[in-house]
């Protein structure tokens, strides 16, 4: 049973779908269950979402969201009274027909986001000015009938947060959907250490009932983007549908003007493409649930497991850190250590001990160090910060190294078929162009940047004029 | 619209139910929605179940648990292995038939309890010995198609904590069961302020499919029991209806023994019905999402407001605080500080700036202290130990006082009609006992508690020879 785990995994550059699924599976992060496209998130996989969520909770409150909780099922009538989203979403959506012995008079989906919920639940609580804004966030799962299903990527059932705002003016709505696409932007780098493409979603790729969609953009491994967090300014479309309004100061009826925005664990998904290598996992400091992995040598002789547990009660002052004493050889807890993406491993055996010191070793580069056990917390508080710069600085280079410019669509070809990766190019607007380059190529408009660019003038698949810089890529 | 809120709500004395529906809504905890039996949790009420997760969350890991998700729906057949199981929640459950465009092979419910879920996943994750123990618990919610609900004590849906573990033996088994009981009356006690009596369910009271189901009861303001935590010793029955096995070091294939043990929103509405009064909620400052309000008086004089936020500034380093500025009247700050349950209200003005001092004000007692600006942290700090305390013996004081001893059937009914609270009676362990005593009086058996008496030795109904001194009481 063991040595399952350290059999070797498939390698990333042989099969990188194969590699994903050997890493989510040899890394515990989730099961099979018999519920076909529903997953189980293992105590390894949840620790990274918990991480997660803590880390974010704590950015949205500082930004004033408070969170609530709202049902898990939706009235057909009420998703049906906005008429892009329930086109959106109808196809794709689970419907409980009987409760208890009965069938309802009214079927009920699972909700797949919620945002007819809380208009339903806005137009109940808005009345006055003074009830603006409201900022509200939940936390909780979302149903999707997905045909296709991969861990994290895309499952039946998700993990996620939806913010849902609702504001007196069109300007604070837009000012809100960048805020938290800020938030999520700044997370990503901070936290997860993933550097991400920020910017605007085509008319095409737009929410289902949204004015504008923001998103972020991550560029996994092997240069295939991943939509990381989006976040959709709603203008007063839902409010007109569902008849959210209010009594602004000069005594006038108002629509209110709306926002939501989302991450998933998706982003689960995001940290295994982007870090991970052929020997598993590689978790930044700030979401490895163990940070510190110590790893007793000859561990039966007579004070190595005591010197392991006094290093680990020092140790918990600076990190999440764990003594592994099972009866597993010494390489055998290094592979596993690896496999999980465990940042940083201390090694301890009788000698060390003598010598006052321990090895140190890093999961990022592979580097060892030995250390005095006098200045072990100060250089493990040290290593898990250049760890966690270290990780987003490789993540930044390979991004920045897998980006291309493309010209003219002799360019673009090549390098969609050559060189996986971002491409910029300049685009005319036109939701036919968008879908010509799709059926070509395969490639789809990521986003059109805040940072824009002029690389040429002309669209770079009709030559018409251009508008924009889109960011195009292959994307899971 | 503001006023409303400090109209005066119904007496408890005169009407507990009213007064609980006006409290909920008053103090702006749920809100209501268009699907049926279904609640909002608003801002102020989902925070307070914020603090018990993350106080429960911390307890149940000191004991080594770990967190997991499973997937919320359950196909028919796995809902179906266990017998006992099945009969329980079928009636009850709420179906997916469609999911997409299509009608499903096998229908699906919105899981009720996980009992079947874990199994399907423990049959698939254990194997040997060396996989024992499972401590997995999720935070999740639950579907029951309830036929009259009512804000947290009974709704369709509802948040609350699963854990399922499976142990190498029946001892291990039933020791984590009444290890997870104690976690949860001492967390009741310590964090919310409400005493409990600890025992066991009676035969017909259990869970479907448990061997054993402990329980926690906590007395109402009105004399009633809430059943406000369970936790279930499974035997090996589910692990031999879903063939959980493990080798054993013998090298012999056995079944593991399960528990099972929850704690939901129900006990928001305990914190309700024990701490309330007639101004509204009390909430023990460990789940108070505002420990402190601060009220500046005549907000608009020169300084008032900068020394009210000067004091949250301090103060944030002792407690959650924040400070009232809206325009409403002091007045009104203060009944709705009361309504919403905030445990301490500072009061400061033009004339308390000068005299370098405060007003302070605790909700539970109503007591108005002047206290020096130099010692306001130390106070506060004091003060929100105190009233945490003291709230706690207050309702043990009540608790005790409507306890009751009936020695006999006329006592019993006397104490019934006359005497809302738990009575501690004698019985001879019979079903049909138990269900004539429920048939004649309404009351039914809350538990059979650790702490036994022998108050007679005859059945208080039936004259037989007794066996269990039991705990009476009409119940939500």
């Amino acid at each position: 049973m063991a040595d399952k785990k350290v059999e070797a995994i498939t390698s990333m550059e042989e099969d990188f779908a194969q590699w994903y699924t050997d890493v989510v599976v040899k890394a515990d992060l989730t099961g099979y269950t018999s519920v076909k496209g529903f997953m189980v998130l293992k105590p390894a996989g949840y620790a990274i979402w918990e991480l997660i969520q803590k880390q974010l909770d704590e950015r949205f409150k500082a930004t004033g969201v408070e969170n609530v909780y709202l049902p898990m099922l939706i009235p057909e009538g009420l998703l049906q009274k906005e008429k892009d989203h329930v086109e959106g979403f109808a196809p794709e959506v689970a419907w409980v027909t009987h409760g208890g012995l009965n069938e309802l008079q009214e079927k009920l989906c699972v909700r797949p986001t919620s945002e007819t919920l809380f208009c339903d639940f806005y137009q109940k609580d808005i009345t006055s000015y003074r009830d603006l804004p409201k900022v509200y966030n939940q936390w909780c799962s979302v149903v999707r009938w997905e045909k296709e299903t991969r861990p994290f990527l895309r499952s039946r059932e998700f993990l996620w947060q939806e913010g849902h705002t609702a504001h007196a003016t069109a300007e604070e709505a837009q000012e809100r959907t960048i805020q938290m696409l800020n938030v999520y932007a700044d997370f990503c780098e901070q936290v997860l250490a993933i550097p991400v493409v920020k910017g605007q979603k085509t008319e095409k790729e737009k929410f289902a009932g949204a004015v504008a969609t923001y998103t972020i953009e991550a560029l996994m491994h092997d240069g295939k983007a991943l939509q990381s967090g989006t976040s959709h300014n709603f203008g007063d479309g839902f409010a007109q549908a569902f008849g959210v309004q209010y009594t602004d100061k000069d005594n006038q009826l108002k629509h209110v003007h709306q926002t939501s925005w989302g991450v998933t664990t998706r982003l689960i998904g995001a940290i295994i493409m982007v870090h991970g290598d052929d020997n598993g996992l590689k978790l930044p400091p700030r979401v490895a649930p163990t940070q510190v992995m110590i790893v007793p040598i000859q561990q039966k002789k007579e004070g190595v497991l005591e010197k392991a547990e006094e290093l680990r009660a020092k140790l918990s002052e600076v990190a999440r850190v764990k003594v592994d004493a099972t009866d597993k050889s010494p390489g055998f807890k290094f592979a596993e250590c690896e496999m999980r993406g465990i940042p940083l491993r201390v090694e301890i055996g009788p000698r060390d001990i003598e010598n006052n010191q321990c090895v140190v070793v890093r999961r990022d580069t592979g580097e060892k160090l030995t250390v005095s056990l006098d200045e072990l917390e100060a250089k493990v508080a040290e290593l898990l910060d250049t760890i966690q710069k270290d990780m987003l600085e490789a993540a930044r280079a390979h991004r920045d190294s897998h980006t291309y410019t493309a010209k003219n669509w002799d360019e673009f070809v090549d390098i969609v078929e050559n060189k996986p990766g971002f491409i910029k190019a300049m685009w005319c607007g036109c939701t036919e162009c968008e879908e010509a380059i799709k059926a070509e190529t395969g490639a789809t408009t990521r986003c059109m940047p805040f940072e824009q660019e002029e690389i040429t003038d002309v669209c770079v698949h009709c030559g018409k004029p251009a508008k924009k810089m889109v960011y195009f890529g292959r994307a899971y």
